[in-house]
Parts: C-alpha cells; sequence; structure tokens
C-alpha cells in the first residue's frame, strides 16, 4: 500500500477538534455536553445575514470571482474605513474563511525552511499552516503571570536569524484574550522595520475589546505599510462560522496578485457565504451592544466562578472570548479526555480544549486547558459547577 | 521590501481565469462577451437545492464538523451506492469543493519531490495543487488525431520512476470530453497495482456521459481499492458551482484520517453550501433528462458550427461539455486575447480559454483553445457566427 505523506504526518490534529469522537461517545451515553472546547458562539446570526440568505434571489449559484464578490469588498473597505483603516477594495481578496487567508499569505510569501515568529500561546492551527508551507514557527512565550503580555521586544528580537521571514499576531488573541496595546505593537512595527519582516496580523476578533479599552489595527502603523498582512474574517463578528468568509487585507499589491493566483486554483470562496457576508456589514450597532454586554456578562461570571476553584487561575480577558485557565490536574491533556470518557455530573460533563496544543514548546501549557465562554449564562453556569466537581473527582488532581 | 514566495511566483495563473481583466474591459467598451471559457454552465441549479437554501432553518451559522455534515454523508453514501459503488459514508470527507478535495489528497498523499503522471491535456489547476504540494507533473500526451483517448499503457509506462507515486485521470475529461472505457481504465489498474501507486480519478463529471456511452467508475476496480482516491463535486453535476461542495472519497481510512487533520485546520466545509448539497441529492430523474438532452443539443450545435469553419477542428466530445478546438491561428493565446481587446462584431465578442495552459508540455496547445459549451442553443448561435467572423478578420489566421 503507498504511503501516507510526510506533512500528513506531522500535521497536528486540531486540540480543538481531535476530541469531538469521545464527546460523541459521551452524547451516546446520554451526557448532556458543555462545549467550551470551540470558538463557537452561540450568539445568533444577525438576523439581516439569515433573511439575505433566505431571500437569495440567484437561480443559478455560480462561481463569484476568485478574489470575490465586487460588492462585498467595496462594502468591506467602507467598514474598515468607518474604523479609521484607509482601505481600498483592491487592497481586499476574499477568502474562504479567515484560515485560507492564512494558508494563501503564508504560501505567497514564505518559502520552505523559511522562520516565522508567533508569541505562544497561539491559535493552534497556525501551526498546520505552517506546517503545510514547510516553514518553521519559532516562538516567545507569554506567560499567565503576565497576563499574557508580549515578552519583551529585546526576546523576539533574539530569536531573528536569517531566516526569519515574519512575525505574526493574534490581536485580540485567541486562545489569550490579551489585547495588544498601541506602544506593544508600536515596538514590534521597529524591529519589522529594521530587519524588513512581514507582519501578519490577525484580527478577526477585532469586534471583542472590553473594558472600554479600544482595538489599535497594525494597519495604522506608520512606515511598514508594504510589510503588513492583515487576516479577517466574518465567522466571529457576526456569529457566522458556516458561511466561510474571511478575507487577506494588504497594502502591498504584490502579494494580493500572488495570493489571488492560489485563489484562481480553487475557483472562487462560497458564493452563499459572500451573501451573508455581504449583509452582515450592516449588522446594527444596537445587535453589537447586545453580544458585548452578553460577552461581558459571561467574562465576569467565568472568571469569578473559575477563580473560585482550589488552585484554578483564570487571568481577565481583555479581548475575543477565550481564557487560557490554569488547573490543579497532572495533565490537561489527561483530564480533558477523562471529561468526556470517565466523568459526568448529574448526566452532565464539560469538554475543554488543553492548553498545550497552543504551544509550540513542548512541555508547555500542561495543567492548562483554553476555555471558550461562548455559552449562555444559564448554561455556563452549569458548565462551572460541572468543572468544579470535575477538579474535586479527578484522580490526577494537584495541589498547586 | 520582502519577497515574494517562490511558489508565489512560479504557480501558474488560471488559463481559464486570467483574460477576465480583459474580458471586464470589452464589457466596459458596452460589448457583449459570450463566456465559452468557463465551465460555468447556465442551466439552473436544481429548485430543490434553491429552496433548500431559501428556507434555510438556522439561526446560528455555525461550523460544521470538519470532515462535513453526517447527514450529508449519509446521502451522499446512498448516491453511490445507487450508481452501483460500494461506498459508505466512512469512505466520505466534505470538502470545499472538488478543489480542495485534490489539495488535501495531494498533501495527504505525495511528498515533495515525487512525481505523478497525467495525460495532458488535463484541468489545468492541477498543476496549481501539484505546485503547492511540490510535486512534479509528468506528462504523457493525447492527441485531437485520436480523439483524446488515453494513449498505450507503455507509454505511462516508461514514464514511471522511484519517484512516481500516483496517476491522475479525469473522466469525463476536463478539457477534452474524453470518457474512459472501463478496458482502458482496467490497463491502467494493472500498472497501478504493479507498481503500487495511488490512482487519483477526478469523476465530477459523471454524470455527463453521451451517445449511449456508460461511466465506468475506477471505485469498481478490483485489487486496487486502498491505492483508488476519487475527487467528486456538487459543482457540475447540479450546476452550483458557487456552494463549493465537494469530497475525497476512498476506502483507504488512513488516507481519509491523514486529510481529515487538513480539514480541521481549515475548520470546515461552508455550511450552506452543504445545506444546498444535501437537498440536490433529491434532484429528479426529469431535471437531469432535461439537462442531457440541453447539453446534446448543444454539444451537436457546436460541434457542426465549429467544423465547418475553415482549418477548424473540433473531436465530438462524449462526456462533460467541453471541447479541445483546433484553430487555424498562430497562437491561441494571441487570439485569445485579441478576441477581448482588438475584435467585435455586431457589438459581440467571444472569450475563450488558450488550450496551451492545459498541457504540461510547453509548446503544445499552440492553436487550440478550449470551448465549453455551457450557454444556450441561442446564444452558442451568436458565438459560434461571431468567433467565425473573428477567424476571418484575425491578423494572425494561418492556413492549416
Ligand atoms: C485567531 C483566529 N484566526 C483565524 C481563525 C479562522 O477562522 P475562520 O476560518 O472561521 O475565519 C480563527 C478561528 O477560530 C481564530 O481563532
Ligand atoms: C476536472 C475538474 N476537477 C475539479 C474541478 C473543481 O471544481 P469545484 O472546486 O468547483 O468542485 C473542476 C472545475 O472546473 C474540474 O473541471
Amino acid at each position: 500500500m503507498p504511503q501516507i505523506s510526510e506533512m500528513g504526518k506531522i500535521i497536528p490534529a486540531s486540540p480543538i477538534r481531535k476530541l469531538v469522537p469521545y464527546a460523541d461517545q459521551a452524547k451516546e451515553k446520554g451526557i448532556k455536553v458543555y462545549h467550551l472546547n470551540i470558538g463557537q458562539p452561540d450568539i445568533e446570526t444577525p438576523p439581516i445575514a439569515l433573511e439575505a440568505v433566505r431571500n437569495m434571489k440567484l437561480s443559478v449559484i455560480e462561481y463569484t470571482p476568485s478574489g470575490g464578490n465586487h460588492t462585498l469588498k467595496v462594502k468591506l473597505a467602507g467598514y474598515y474605513q468607518h474604523l479609521g483603516i484607509n482601505i481600498h477594495e483592491e487592497d481586499i481578496l476574499i477568502t474562504t474563511g479567515g484560515s485560507e487567508a492564512i494558508l494563501f499569505a503564508f504560501m505567497s510569501t514564505l518559502n520552505p525552511g523559511d522562520e516565522i515568529i508567533i508569541p505562544e500561546p497561539f491559535y493552534a492551527n497556525y501551526t498546520a499552516f505552517a506546517v503545510m508551507t514547510g516553514v518553521k514557527v519559532k516562538t516567545v512565550t507569554s506567560t499567565i503571570e503576565n497576563n499574557f503580555a508580549l515578552p519583551p521586544i529585546s526576546e523576539i528580537e533574539k530569536l531573528i536569524t536569517p531566516a526569519t521571514k515574519g512575525i505574526v499576531i493574534i490581536n485580540p488573541n485567541n486562545p489569550t484574550g490579551y489585547l495588544y496595546s498601541k506602544e506593544e505593537l508600536e515596538e514590534l512595527a521597529k524591529i519589522i522595520k529594521k530587519y524588513d519582516l512581514y507582519l501578519y496580523s490577525d484580527e478577526v476578533y477585532r469586534r471583542y475589546c472590553y473594558d472600554g479599552l479600544k482595538h489599535f489595527s497594525v494597519m495604522n502603523l506608520p512606515g511598514i505599510e508594504q510589510n503588513v498582512v492583515l487576516f479577517d474574517s466574518m465567522s466571529k463578528r457576526y456569529s457566522e462560522c458556516g458561511i466561510r468568509v474571511g478575507a487577506i487585507i494588504t497594502r502591498n499589491r504584490e502579494i494580493l496578485a500572488t495570493a489571488l493566483k492560489f485563489g484562481m486554483a480553487r475557483l472562487c470562496p462560497p458564493a452563499l457565504g459572500q451573501i451573508a457576508a455581504e449583509a452582515s456589514l450592516d449588522t446594527t450597532d444596537e445587535y453589537f451592544e447586545n453580544v458585548y454586554n452578553e460577552y461581558i456578562e459571561r467574562r465576569d461570571f467565568m472568571v469569578e466562578a473559575l477563580n473560585k476553584m482550589p488552585g484554578v487561575i483564570c487571568p481577565k480577558p481583555k479581548g475575543a472570548f477565550y481564557s487560557i485557565v490554569k488547573l490543579p490536574v497532572d495533565d490537561a491533556d489527561r483530564f480533558a479526555k477523562w471529561l468526556l470518557e470517565d466523568f459526568s455530573y448529574n448526566g452532565q460533563t464539560v469538554m475543554v480544549a488543553p492548553a498545550s496544543g497552543f504551544y509550540h514548546t513542548s512541555g508547555l501549557g500542561k495543567n492548562e486547558v483554553r476555555i471558550a465562554y461562548v455559552l449562555k449564562i444559564s448554561e455556563l453556569k452549569k458548565a462551572m459547577e460541572t468543572l468544579a466537581q470535575a477538579l474535586k473527582e479527578y484522580p490526577g488532581a494537584q495541589q498547586a
């Protein structure tokens, strides 16, 4: 029998999704599973988007242009301008989710053997896209003790070699919920400029900044316009992860023209998703206020509930809807599996994402999990009770 | 400024899409462009699929499972069983179009430096997916004189080296419209078995076989079950190219498990598209009869019209909705561009895909184009008149 590829062997199974079969087994046994593992909000998709899909007028669902519908690009540019980010439709390539934006940008700009630097923990699928591009990931480690702030720039600079081609920043961060300050980003810009690197900035959680903090986009850093590549997505902003619409935004036309060739090869992003996306851009401020309030309430509730549990540490996230949480367990991977395989409390259990998969340095995050606060307060409450009970019962519990 | 990647430099712009800017310019001048360049049928999407989208009940458009919705897989397995192909839901991975099926299958099974053999001319985007995987394409050439039949197996065997890992077959073929016979495929199976290669079979045009010929799937070749990887797509079968739903079908579970890891990295195929796809599988036989009759009428009309033009040769395609057509021109690339830039007849012009992009061997297909008969007879008629006139006026016209 012919062999699986080397890439196929080393590409990691998603830490968020690899336990799904265990969750399915638990559900089959009649256990209610609270999904805190995945960034799949239960927030309703804006009605305006749902209506656009239901009223769609197409009688032939055709390929769209490879770079996305013109009308969507124009509207998305308007969205940026409204945010004070000077972007035009020609700076935009519509992709099949933010996921494809990352892959196409990496493939357009990086060669096998090149190195990129990412502060860890980071959104795990970057590792997969780096593997697909043959690129080596190097990391600086942000720590729970320091609320996952950007490590000193000097530490990043130490990692730079002639093979280094870019730095990835996820802002607000998944999985830490950290929001980078303007000052941190300006520091970063200096070394981007000094070494002429790419700055890949993942801003798919831009809409979710809390406590009066304002999001600052790397698009507004002067002097590195040709170096910045932004990843955007409709998934989280409009709670429509399934439409699969995202974008590469860059003022570097050469990158965009190159990414378009990859885009032509796969023909086009989803036509129906683009209909939803275009309509979503008219979402009312009222919708967002409700969503904002909802997330704040969930976050505050969760952070408090977690920090009350003996040995548990949960920093207060400033953005997105995740937190990295330290648990008094021997091995969070084992704990997460145990929750699904061997535990239930009042017929319920919780699914969490072991944090090890978000760290690149092996051995890190061993007693941390990522929790997504994507459930209604009433459910989150039960999930927290269940988790507290699980920590009491877990055979591998450890004193912190 | 940092550099574009090597891959980004060598990945070819799609021969079908690269002339789009010229078409747009022609349209801006008020010229009506008949699109014979792209496999985008004007056939109406089955009403049952359109209705399913319009009636969709989701209030949160969530991520689906990475391998696609279970209900869709079950129904697709039923479709195969109905065709006499013994496939189960566990043999299926739903992808974002057939395009992604090709990419994931290549990445799951091939290493950089590996070789695959494809009879040329072939669907051009295979070159892009091979580039993305770092794989070398070798070709045997099928010829217009021989109606694009599979070249003798001995010629394929001559190309096999220790680096050869697989053979790709597109059946029915794009761009030639050739339908491989059971006998040809059995011959192919022998060398697949002899050298233990992968057989990638692209059957996205399975539904379109003419003149009473029956499609034979490589899935029904005994003895190479673990070697066969099928690419399928809803795009062409249900005239819903924009939904972006396809599939990898294989009985080789290791390939499917590996491809799923790539699938997890990009999260999921389009949720809305999967709703359309699932409904499409209930399309009535009556719909297909109408479509079939329509294509036969178009094909026969087009083949006759083309062969009447002096110096033009158009073989009669047995499947799909394309034909490679030989034209009395110096350079089909130049001709295709000229049609859009410098020509119009009664305010009309035609867009064709130069065939050179479908050949891997450089220099081949220089006076051939691919024509897709995806327009209504009334439009096809005007397109043919326009093409005939263009051949009279084209400065680079040549006597055959
Ligand atoms: C930081 C980050 N970037 C990108 C993505 C990709 O999302 P999508 O492909 O749905 O746009 C995600 C999804 O969770 C994410 O968390
Ligand atoms: C032979 C062949 N395979 C695969 C595809 C990919 O189609 P899609 O990604 O729309 O399923 C096409 C599209 O034209 C094709 O012609």
